[in-house]
């Protein structure tokens, strides 16, 4: 294989992660054999693995990336403005992340690496409802772990939604639903003074 | 074959599905070949087929009986009550139910299929909200039909998590939450009270 430039290298790493993603995507992680690689990034397998050691490492950079994505969208803005960027992700995004669900599902040593990056988005997100809590934005009358669970529950099930074209033609109704569930509730001050 | 008395076909149905659930759930649909369905169910191909046409009668057979099911307690006792129950669940039913959203995603014919059946659930719920509403005990301020697509996305995260046995130690709290989410809100009147 002749050496390629630096940026050439890049580009055509950044090219092969995009097929691979449409692959992923459309035939799932078995159904996207090195064949379907092949045809979808119209480079050799040997190509292919010259940048990525195998199917394995390809489909972990995709999935890393996004997990990444989403940390820095929830360090960011929290767990809410993640839900409300995901309509605009495309079905390989969607599709990637579903499969990693699914492989969390049926592979052991898979969930035990990458519960760690779950984790970590929790306690990101945890960490700002706190905050929040303290501020006095976010209701405390919940544990700021359950509103995390909730959050990613709603997150999750958006996801699934999302990717399986499931019209729900309200998605903002309910994230203003989800966001007014979570904040402050002046109501219930209301209500405990008069009680 | 050897004709079978009608109680001996209806226990080896029923043997049957047991067994393909629990290879749908563990390989997938495309991973529960005919040559796994034959060493989980201990019987040979022609034995199977003799009482589903193909693989994919048996899965619809499991996944129309597993929408029947949630339909009839969402029928009885609403989406939440649905959602209470599903940590009892088994992996195979929380494995079909994976597949069919997997499926909606990849297949357009079995989407158009199988969206008729999620309707009717969700009619169903929205129908139980609307009652609910006039009745005085769930909130009027948001849509019943959005409170149906908030309350599907928790439940289908829910199904998420606990097929991926993501540890969420509070889905109770979690549940909780969202019931007093779609109630009517005692607080809500008191503050348009006192405005």
């Amino acid at each position: 294989m002749p050496r390629l430039r630096p940026e050439t290298v890049d580009a055509r790493r950044t090219a092969i992660l995009a097929a691979a993603r449409r692959a992923f995507a459309r035939y799932g992680y078995e159904g996207a054999t090195v064949r379907v690689l092949e045809a979808e990034t119209g480079l050799s397998r040997g190509a292919i693995f010259h940048h990525f050691r195998d199917k394995e490492s390809l489909f972990l950079a995709l999935a890393e990336s996004d997990a990444r994505a989403t940390a820095a969208v929830v360090d960011g803005g929290g767990l809410i403005e993640a839900m409300r960027r995901l309509p605009e992700r495309d079905a390989g995004w969607l599709g990637v992340s579903l499969e990693v669900s699914r492989r969390l599902r049926t592979e052991p040593a898979f969930r035990d690496e990458w519960q760690r990056r779950l984790d970590s988005i929790r306690q990101s997100a945890e960490h700002r409802l706190v905050s929040a809590q303290h501020g006095g934005t976010v209701r405390d009358d919940v544990a700021a772990s359950t509103l995390v669970t909730f959050l990613r529950l709603v997150h999750d099930g958006l996801v699934v939604h999302l990717a399986a074209g499931t019209p729900d033609a309200d998605i903002d109704a309910v994230l203003d639903l989800v966001e007014r569930t979570v904040r402050k509730d002046p109501c219930a001050d209301l209500q405990r003074e008069q009680s």
